[in-house]
């Protein structure tokens, strides 16, 4: 069974990552939070899944580097600087760093991304989530995920075709804009869809989640297909392979 | 068969009621549009129809009080002063004025404002609609009005509840509140869902439109109730028999 | 607090009881399971639930009886045998006995009968349900229930309406049916969606389980409601007000 | 603009035909029925259009390739005879056969058959439709096809993994299994949606029709495509160029 080991096992997502590693086939080395020390945490470990903060990034990076163990980043809010910490650490050990660790969400984006590429501007893209009561923050960064595999596959970036407050006189829907909005109500756990609206008929691509395990297990399965990888970044995509 | 006579036939709404009179079981005895003349019109007809412009309210119905025939009326942009017209009216005929002319959307009103008495503060509730690309305006009047049917289940008022533009650090939903997402594009004649989201379960009433044509057969059903019917002010719930 | 006994406590919804019971404000004051007795428990606990079988029903009934003692019957599979021992405890005690143990379902199948009893027969009316793969009956035994409360709407039984197996050279649809289709897969905990679809539009009243805690929650809430009831059988529309 | 020939003008499809042409910068050229002779149709027309009968079949193509212009047959219930004529035809004309002349759901099939091959057996296959209450078969025929895009995408037959009538005691879903559920009602025209259900999450890909005239503009620019094309048989997909 291969080790796992965790920074910031102490957060929601490292004790949903300690529940989830046995059903996957693994197992759990060890955890650390802040303050901890990485080192050995590193040497013990076949892989390591951050979910920590950026400022521990630096010292992790380091003790997986020279642990020459290869690492999952899933901690949010990152800098260029932690990019550029990231990229070096690509040149000795195997990393992946990603916003979104579930693997539903990776195939629905790649899906996303072909049908914009397909369907001309006479579709209109609009995409619909819904969320628990306490998240703060609309629309949600799945959401916005989504599209940017939208606008990619229509060869334009998201910051130009990017609609996310419809109130009011709106006036008539602009051709090209990719539209958002955003439920929020009760403990959903992320529910998500792409509407493709063309003369007469509609495509939808959606996503459900049912709990925020998926999320846990996406992020173990991609550090177990991490193990023996040469040094490089990889993306969730290359784990989906597509 | 009922004669029918439209106030506004060369309208959108006027050629659709023309196409579906006959459907409906009763015969069009005719039309006028801006500068006609409604008295003749109006003692023609058994029941008129009124989808034309607030200016010519108070000629028409003169005209129906003169003849003594029953009118629905579904002009919006109404000002309190064509309501006292209206009330004026209903003391002679029966007269129904209404902005939501389909059926389907005064039950799913009802529902709502039922579901709403009955489950407490801890459901958040959430509406959701989906217009053609046209439309130039958001959240829906339909929307708005399920809304209102929602906070009065509560004893509330919607302005005080409405939240229609959640985008960007919005912070945790605050309780009680009734949430608003318009989305836009293609040809889609109107979707509406009503969300009730508690902890761990939702509940949901929605209402698909799949063309315009409905609203010409619910404006000529609640025609047809009128005949017949003694002076007063009517509504589509009565119509409905809800 | 109030003091909840539970009578199958070792089952898979004894235990999801006992996680929920403290989130409700009650207390668990103890639980028994095959070959217990109830006895001791009837008199320490101020209200009892019942999820366990039918062959202990008779002790577990004496039990309340003796202690007069309120109690919510779960327990699936009971007999007309069954049902005359429950009626003559509700000549002593309160009892609540039923199928369903969610407020949410209780509240859908209300909707749904005011809603067929608005809605003439020209108005189909079609049940989709998705459960779980693990799930070996269909359709569910909520989807029958939302059924009959569609039946009961129209003045019909569901027998006579009922169509669940629409599969090859089905001819066209038959007025006045109640259609029925079932999905399996994943882990879904229950979704169930009633369609009313008439000429041109339809209106949806769905549900969706996120898990199967909230029947936990559903079973303490009536079982606290019943607590100080007179004696008499209740029902989940009445812990609703509905 | 393009001169288009229709063959089967008086059908309902052919009906449909002729009022969407102009709207997508062609021109209706003539029109024939059962008894009428292709051969001047043909030489007039720069494609044709046939959504007629079998039996009509070889006259058409015979005048087809006379006159080398290229066809769209559209015409359901062929056999294998019909086939070999068709191939014998498309060694000297372009030649679209389809059972499916939407674009929509053209892409529908590439996108079920890209997420089938990317998830697991793990991921339950179920594929749910709802037609008018007039359609007399189920599953709808699109329906089929996505389940056939679905078992490809997988490397197995549609036959060995279709459940098409789940009913009553029918036991847990069988890994590998593709599920059918059919709802019939009022007007719909026709909306499909494929679920992949995974442990606690879903993926969903659907398709909704508002009326059948997007059946006649994917078969107009089906056809529009053709034009200019070297003789050969093609499919949807090269149309939409996936």
């Amino acid at each position: 069974m291969t080790a796992i080991g965790i920074i910031g096992s102490a957060g929601r997502m490292g004790q949903a990552l300690a529940v989830a590693v046995p059903d996957l086939g693994a197992t759990l080395i060890g955890g650390i939070d802040a303050g901890g020390d990485p080192v050995s945490l590193a040497h013990d470990a076949a892989v390591l899944i951050d979910f920590s903060t950026p400022a521990a990034l630096e010292r992790t990076l380091a003790a997986a580097r020279s642990a020459r163990t290869p690492i999952l980043i899933g901690t949010t809010g990152l800098s260029t600087t932690h990019h550029a910490l990231i990229d070096a650490a690509a040149g000795e050990i195997a990393v992946l760093q990603t916003g979104n660790v579930s693997l539903g969400v990776t195939l629905l984006a790649k899906l996303v991304r072909d049908a914009a590429a397909r369907l001309g501007p006479e579709w209109d893209i609009e995409i619909a989530e819904m969320h628990h009561r306490h998240k703060v923050d609309a629309p949600s960064g799945t959401a916005l995920l989504l599209g940017e595999a939208a606008a990619a596959g229509r060869g334009i970036t998201l910051a130009e075709a990017k609609v996310a407050d419809r109130a009011g006189l709106t006036g008539a829907r602009s051709e090209g804009t990719i539209g958002f909005a955003s439920l929020r109500g009760g403990s959903v756990a992320g529910d998500h869809l792409v509407i493709f609206a063309g003369e007469g008929e509609r495509i939808e691509i959606g996503h459900r989640a049912e709990n925020r395990a998926i999320f846990a297990r996406g992020a173990i399965t991609a550090a177990l297909w991490l193990v023996g990888k040469p040094a490089g970044r990889y993306s969730m995509e290359q784990v989906l392979g597509v």
